[in-house]
């Protein structure tokens, strides 16, 4: 793993005991922010490398996984970073309808919605897809048994084969559930969720090496899932 | 219909006791979820109460309000339970095609975008809707300005208006950013985003006070808002 | 925003008169077309008004239909009338992506979805809701019966209440089927369908008089019912 | 699952000979209806032959659009039928909640655009590509030129490079224009519109042959369009 880790994005020292001064309950995100020099506006994303080597995969092919990750994921990091600088040009321009602006709004969406999600997709393949027993334990305290759980997420893919979509193993923060999500694009999500396990169902994610032959492709994602990235994002 | 009963997806009580003695990272948050029985298909959502007196709003009537809470919000919390356990029912049934059992599958996530934005959307409603210096300091750190904040928000609802939708500043937890974001339904959201701010653009949310006048409503919206309940948000 | 404007794309008098005499079969429409200065960017369309007196149904207030008509139906046209400008001059500017571009072709289609939708709506309302005979009979033909038709054609709008949609009776003149359709929001239609009784089911269409009891709403609507309108959209 | 079955919403052979008796202007679709037996519930589509040589395309596999046939078009037909079915048995038992009827009401639009949509698709492939003077003259009539209908229809494709949906050239029966549409997926599409050029643009239609670089395949489209069939279907 060696794209920039949520560590590498909180080391606000000195930016946090300035604010520290406020005495207000919002110092820390401030901080952050600031020092990054993060706008709504202005932020341009940065891809991030795939974290582990393209030929490593089981199942999946070096010339797909380095397709997907340059056209599928790096497209949408470029469009991102158009669409954002089109949105501030569009707003600053008061003759733009709100429904126009919107029509920009719903690409900063779709455009956003791909590039995490890609990004957790990548973050959760790498590795030998043995979950051990713990992690089968924390997944089965949820579902009633860790089979029931992958039964689930098995479905839920095979019925997104030849479509378009995303599966996902999500914790509601607000629910305070852990659950299975059904995506029908980039642009759907549950709301306030922390995603834990990301399977890509768009047909990029397989095309390439199993045809429409999508429940092979589910096959070799979970033989390369890197359970102990999952347990992390469990314990956040 | 006699499936398997959703009874038969719960054995959870001794594994439950089996991560408790794990000690690995992942113990908090199930002994949380245990705690709260929560399981991925047996959970059945209450309502929150309206967390301010329905008659002390400006501009938003009591009865709007409360028939919001109870036929919109209460409609899709029953709904979600309900779901739920056909959820439950049709993943048992080994003869329920993927793309039926998806059927249910968005229905779930459309009935808990709509429990969980409704639930926040009350939540920061209440307030006096005077944004103290500190926070516009903190949207300003990201937005520029409060103004240009404020103005995207406004604008965005006003898209929505005559339509359907929400309007979110989130926290997007990935990139970190604080950004407004569009959502076109209940189940359109920013992936992995904490909602700091929720404006609910359905129709049920203003027409019975001010018909189409969906600006009129956003006026009410902002003079209601609880910037005590933005900054908590932020800082979570 | 400097780029060619709309006159650029019209030259189509030359145009027209050549294909006045080229004896095709495409002659019929295209003479239409030139009858209405249609033009697929320049195009503008004018509202058409009430053809019932507001004041006239039973159930639907005066207050309400105006307020529908004028608001959500008007501002429809105002807005795809906008959009279709924009999309010329978005057009010509080479430097426009394909997917900003896409933003704007999203925003017509949702928009014609609403002024179609909403004229046919319209234009099936203002009748004594009496269903004779010969309409019962053609129904059942399809639905087994007029009672099935009608269960189901309820059924899918209560599901729609206090959300957005159609519920749209429509002939598939591909698979030459007269069926039901639920429609989730104006962009969301049965492909190569002719529409034979349309129902709004956005809260704009019953929350001014009902509030959130869209079943009542449904009573209504079936009172209204023009049905010498359905029996000329069947025998198109 | 021990609903009445789907036999009992069928009582139509009486019906139908009742209907010829009547004499009305809807005969004509009624028995048309009723050779073809078909019923919007009982109805069961059989996939309509590669109306061309899968070998005979420019550009595009015989593996690909074998494949694309078969399981794309094949399963959304075989999902359809399934789909109709259940829909049947939902509708007749009364503890069906009108959103989880609605659940399968979704899947019934998404499968039959993609049934309708790719039938359709098949059916303007297998040609040289090549318009004569005629057809471009009545593109022309309506676009001001044939190169800005294809600068937009390319366009709009282009947009939809590594995701889904569809470029549909249709003629909207209501707003008497002959224009381009964006589609999201099979279930969106503009209202009372005949389809003229259809253009597959989900993932399936060139991964296999093109990897991620749509525009190649949007080429190969190009290349192989029956310009008769538009013909043909512009002047129904």
């Amino acid at each position: 793993m060696t794209g920039p880790s949520r560590r590498e994005f909180v080391q606000a020292t000195a930016a946090i005991s300035l604010v520290a001064a406020t005495g207000s309950a919002m110092r820390l995100k401030a901080a952050e922010d600031a020092k990054m020099t993060t706008k709504a506006f202005d932020y341009q994303h940065s891809p991030v490398p795939l974290p582990f080597d393209a030929k490593s995969l089981k199942g999946i092919s070096e010339k797909l996984i380095q397709s997907h990750w340059e056209n599928n994921y790096g497209g949408a990091v470029k469009a991102l970073n158009t669409v954002r600088s089109r949105l501030a040009q569009a707003l600053s321009d008061t003759s733009t309808p709100p429904y126009v602006y919107n029509g920009l709004k719903r690409e900063q969406l779709i455009r956003t919605g791909s590039v995490v999600l890609h990004e957790l997709y990548f973050a959760n393949l790498g590795g030998d897809g043995k979950a051990s027993g713990d992690y089968r334990t924390r997944i089965a305290a949820s579902f009633g048994a860790f089979d029931t759980w992958e039964a689930e997420f098995r479905k839920i893919g095979q019925g997104l084969g030849g479509g378009a979509g995303w599966v996902v193993l999500g914790y509601n923060e607000r629910l305070k559930l852990l659950e299975n999500y059904w995506l029908a694009d980039h642009g759907t999500n549950p709301p306030y969720t922390t995603p834990v396990l990301v399977m890509d169902m768009y047909e990029h994610a397989y095309q390439m090496d199993y045809g429409a032959a999508a429940a092979k492709y589910i096959d070799a994602f979970f033989a390369n899932i890197r359970w102990d990235k999952v347990a992390e994002r469990l314990s956040v």
